[in-house]
C-alpha cells in the first residue's frame, strides 16, 4: 500500500494527489511553509488527512529548534497552518491536541531533545488512531449496507483522505469485502475531480466494481432505480447535524431525498463542532475561479469569466438518514443523540 | 453577428463549436458524409440547429444529382442524416418536412433544377422560421421573468443552438434587455461544457451580467435564496409535458421543485413529439466514454475505468411550472393543454 503520509527524519513526506491518477510522485517538506503550501494548493487534502499533516506540519515547527526559540516557533507554525483551510475542523482540532501537549510538555520545562520526540510521538498517535477510527467506522457503517447494493460516493474519503481505508469509502471497502456492494457510482466532483482522479483510482486499484459518472448523472440513475444508497464524508458537522462537504454533495442530498434512497455521512468524532448550532455558520472556503475556468492549463470559458466556485457546501442535518462515527452510528434526533454519542453515552 | 450556419454555393458553411470559446473556425462541408459527422462529432449541436443542419443536409445529398440518380441520392441523404443523433426530435422533424417537399416536388416531376432550387427553399425557410420563431418563445417567456430576476441555465441553448437568439438563452436575453435580468448563473454543463464553453461566451458578447459554476453547485446557491428561476432548453417533448434534455436538468429540476423555484422549459413547437405518451419512451444517446475519462487530451481517471454517460435525461413534466413555445405558454394540466396550444387553440 502507497504510503499518503508520513514522517522521514525531520521531514514530512507526502504522496502529492495533484499528479494522481497520471504519476504517483511525493513532496518532502522541511519547513512549515512548504507544508502548508501542499495543504493550500491540495497536494494533501481530506480533512482527516489534513489534521494529521497539520500535526506533523508542528513537529516540523520546533524540529530545529533551540530552546529559546521553541515557543515562538511553534506559535509561527501553529498559526501558519491554521489560516492554510477553513473549513474542515480536523485540523484546528489535531492543532488544538498538539498545542496541548505542547504547553503540557514545556510546563514541565522538558529538553529541546524530549518536548521534540514527545510532539512527534503526539502527531504519529493521532495519524495511528486514524487507522483504528477507519477500521471502526467502516465496521459500523458496512452494517447499514443491503447485500447487492449499488451506492453512490462525493469526492475523495479513501486512504487518500485520512490515515485509514477512509470513511465513506472505507465503508464501501468493508462492505464490498463483505460481498454486499453490487456497484460504486463515482460522482468526479468537479472542480478539481477528486471522485475521477482518486476515488476511481482507489477502487480501480482495490478491483471494487465501480463507474465514474459526471455530478449532473447522479439524478437520472436514482430516477431509474439504480442506486440504493449515498454515502458521503464531512469537513465539519454541528450540532444539529448540519455539514459542510465537498461542493456537489447538497445537490446529492436533496436528490436522495426526493427519490427516497437513503443517505448517510461518515466521519471520526474529530470533525464535529458542537460549538457551531448550526451549518450557516460554518466558514466557506472559495477558491480560484481559475479552477472553474480552466482545465489544467487549457482555458474552457471566456477570459475574466466571472466564477462562483466555494469548496463545500452545507447539507441540513434533514436530510442525512444517519451519522457514522468511530463510536458507533447516530440517527435523528440529531441534537440529542449526537451529544449523547460523543460522549460516549450513546 | 456570427453566421452560425449557412448555404454557400453547395456547401453548408458551419461556425465549429468545438473550437470555441478559444477560436472561430468554420466548416465547409460538401458531403452529406461531412455534414453526418460535423452533427455526430457535435461541431454543429443544440436541437432546433441540427434540424436546420438537416434539412441542409439533404438539399447537399441531391446537389450534384441527375435526374436518375436524385431519389436515391435524396434517400441515402435522408437516412444517413437520421442515424446521426437519436434524441432531439427536430432533427427528424425538419427531415421529413424536406422529405414531404421532395415527394410533392417529384411526384409533378419538375426537372432536377427546380427540385433542387425548392428543396433549397425549404431548408432555408426552415432557417428563418426558427429565427422567428426564437424572437416569439423570447417575448413570450420575458414576460415570465420579475424585475431584478437571477436566473439559472443549463447547456446552451442561444444563438449557437438555434436558427436565431435562442429559445431558453434567448428569453434571457430578451428580459435582460429589458432590463429585468440582475444575473446569469450558467451551469457549465459537463462532460462537454457546452455552458462553460457557449453559454458563457454568448453572454459575455452581449455583456449580459453572468457567474460561470460548476453543475453542482446550483443547489447552494438555491439554498441561499440567490436563484429566482430556472430556464432550460429541450430536446424532445412527449404528450404529457415530459422531455429529454441535456443531462444534468432533471437534478436542477428536482432542486428547484425542493427550494420552491420556477423551473421553465422553452422550445419551438417541432420539439413535442406527441406519438410519445411519457418520458420512459424518449431514446437517450449514450456517448463515448472518454468524455468524461478524458479533458482534451489529458487522462483525469483511470484507464479503461468504466463510465456512464447518456447525452440526455428525462425531466417529468410535473416539474415543470411552463412550457413557452412561439405559440404561446403552456401551463398544467399538459396533457390538455399541450394539445390545445399545439392546435392553436390556445
Amino acid at each position: 500500500m502507497l504510503k499518503v503520509i508520513s514522517w522521514r527524519n525531520g521531514c514530512v513526506k507526502l504522496l502529492d494527489q495533484r499528479a494522481l491518477p497520471l504519476r504517483t510522485e511525493y513532496l518532502c517538506c522541511r519547513k512549515v511553509e512548504e507544508l502548508a503550501r501542499a495543504i493550500e494548493g491540495l497536494a494533501v487534502r481530506g480533512a482527516p488527512l489534513i489534521g494529521i499533516a497539520g500535526a506533523y506540519g508542528l513537529v516540523l515547527g520546533i524540529w530545529n529548534s533551540d530552546v529559546k526559540r521553541m515557543k515562538s516557533d511553534f506559535q509561527y507554525a501553529y498559526s501558519r497552518i491554521k489560516k492554510t483551510r477553513p473549513t474542515a475542523v480536523n485540523l484546528f482540532w489535531a492543532l488544538d491536541r498538539m498545542e496541548r501537549k505542547f504547553v503540557s510538555l514545556t510546563k514541565v520545562r522538558g529538553t529541546p531533545e524530549s518536548v521534540k520526540k514527545e510532539m512527534l510521538n503526539e502527531a504519529l498517535t493521532i495519524h495511528r488512531d486514524d487507522e483504528r477510527i477507519c477500521d471502526l467506522i467502516g465496521r459500523h457503517g458496512a452494517v447499514l449496507i443491503k447485500q447487492g447494493s449499488a451506492v453512490i460516493t462525493h469526492c475523495n474519503t479513501g486512504a487518500l483522505a485520512t490515515g485509514g481505508i477512509g470513511t465513506a469509502l472505507g465503508i464501501i471497502i468493508t462492505a464490498h469485502n463483505a460481498g454486499k456492494v453490487s456497484m460504486v457510482y463515482v460522482d468526479e466532483t468537479r472542480p478539481l475531480l477528486q471522485g475521477a482522479r482518486l476515488t476511481a483510482w482507489e477502487l480501480a486499484g482495490k478491483k471494487v466494481p465501480s463507474t465514474l459518472i459526471c455530478d449532473n448523472m447522479a439524478a437520472t440513475l436514482m430516477a431509474a432505480g439504480k442506486i440504493d444508497c449515498a454515502i458521503v464524508g464531512a469537513d465539519r458537522i454541528c450540532a444539529n447535524g448540519d455539514f459542510a462537504n465537498k461542493i456537489g454533495t447538497y445537490g446529492l442530498a436533496v436528490n436522495a431525498k426526493y427519490h427516497g434512497i437513503p443517505f448517510y455521512m461518515a466521519a471520526p468524532s474529530s470533525t464535529f463542532d458542537l460549538s457551531l448550532r448550526t451549518g450557516d455558520l460554518i466558514p466557506i472556503e472559495q477558491r480560484s475561479s481559475d479552477e472553474v475556468r480552466k482545465f489544467g492549463n487549457c482555458r474552457t470559458s471566456p477570459e475574466k469569466m466571472p466564477v462562483y466556485n466555494p469548496s463545500f457546501d452545507v447539507t441540513p442535518g434533514e436530510l442525512v438518514t444517519a451519522i457514522i462515527t468511530e463510536k458507533g452510528l447516530i440517527r435523528p434526533p440529531f441534537v440529542k443523540n449526537i451529544k449523547k454519542t460523543l460522549s460516549g453515552l450513546g
